[in-house]
């Protein structure tokens, strides 16, 4: 493993930045909004199941959230929401897109490294126009030869773009927080991948222990450990 | 004009199958739901700057459309709209993207001839999980040697599109319904662009004249038009 690599793609959200932990705080923020109608957990339950109903129509992204949010806050209320808390919720939808990007505590670093050696490569799935916006922001862009947003992370997608870039599967890594879109996939088409866990894992990129059966990748606990395990430093 | 072109680039709303129809009927729609509070002139007027103040931070698309479509129902009516009609412009977001895809009368036929001489892409702007859905239903997927969603065609997007694909400005040329997105940039990055209106325009997308003095392209009625045009045909 880690061998003849050229390529290294990393993915963003949660790996380069943070970004789980916003969608928590607005979780949160949307309970507390709607906290005469059930208690927190319930709500956040509804959320969570409007939001995966409405992923095959909406996709990944804050716009997908906010909609789900409205949503679940009519269903929740039996249709007595006030209009005033649904604008607050569109303006909460605004603000995530308004964050200000917070990186991972010494990624630049890492990703200035790995770049003197390897070709890098950032995918990304989500919200097109929510993606380059935190690329802009992250201030990482120079770092990469090339970035993709995919509107979901499987095979069909890695294949497709190792051959658009004429990259070998025994030659590409892929650095991620999710094994189910950053290593899994990956792994499949015979390319490699190191998974580093964020703190929390939104329930949607939870894999089932028994798919991992048989597949072999490492897992860091920190970005900065691919520079001992990439480039051999002590 | 139209010499040495080994590359013909087409857009996909409105120059591959109808797009601004689906838009005006849901408008329409949303304004005999709002009716009550003012009449269809303004309650459109009123959408229409909602959704160019929020282009910025939404982007294009159904998902943008709708927020948009919400925030201006609560502003209308004075935050006194009822939750069943914020459920229906949902279900109109969430129907703008189940809608089936209609192609532009003859268009399969065109991409067909075309793509026995020249390699065809297609660039498009948008909502990435949108145009991706639609270029699927479509059915014309594989007329295409690459397909590039971008959230916005600018000369920087052209660019760059003709650079990873190592395609020369003098043997590309554009085919779209927008002169502000598919014309303008594309000649003024040394490109070649054929303009073929749509039989409506979404306002965002109207040139004021003075952008097009200087400005050489051709103009087509409909394209079926291009195969006389690209290939000679009589």
């Amino acid at each position: 493993m880690q061998k003849d690599i050229n390529v290294v793609a990393f993915d963003a959200d949660d790996t380069l930045w943070v970004n789980e932990t916003m969608f928590r705080d607005c979780i949160s923020l949307f309970c507390d909004l709607l906290s005469g109608y059930d208690d927190h957990e319930v709500l956040g339950k509804t959320l969570e199941s409007t939001q995966t109903r409405n992923l095959e129509v909406f996709g990944y992204g804050a716009k997908s959230f906010t909609l789900s949010m409205i949503e679940t806050a009519i269903e929740v209320s039996g249709g007595q929401v006030a209009s005033g808390v649904i604008s607050q919720i569109i303006a909460m939808g605004k603000e995530m897109n308004r964050h200000p990007v917070r990186l991972i505590d010494g990624i630049e670093e890492v990703l200035r490294r790995l770049s003197e050696r390897f070709r890098l490569m950032l995918i990304t799935k989500g919200d097109l126009i929510e993606q380059e916006r935190k690329i802009c922001k992250s201030g990482l862009k120079d770092y990469f030869s090339c970035i993709k947003v995919v509107s979901e992370k499987d095979e069909t997608a890695y294949k497709s773009c190792l051959d658009l870039h004429g990259i070998k599967q025994d030659e590409f890594l892929m650095v991620g927080n999710s094994v189910k879109s950053d290593v899994l996939p990956v792994i499949n088409i015979g390319a490699q991948a190191i998974h580093i866990p964020f703190h929390t894992t939104w329930c949607h990129e939870q894999v089932c222990c028994s798919k991992l059966v048989g597949k072999d990748f490492m897992t860091l606990d920190h970005a900065s450990e691919l520079l001992p395990v990439l480039l051999g430093d002590k």
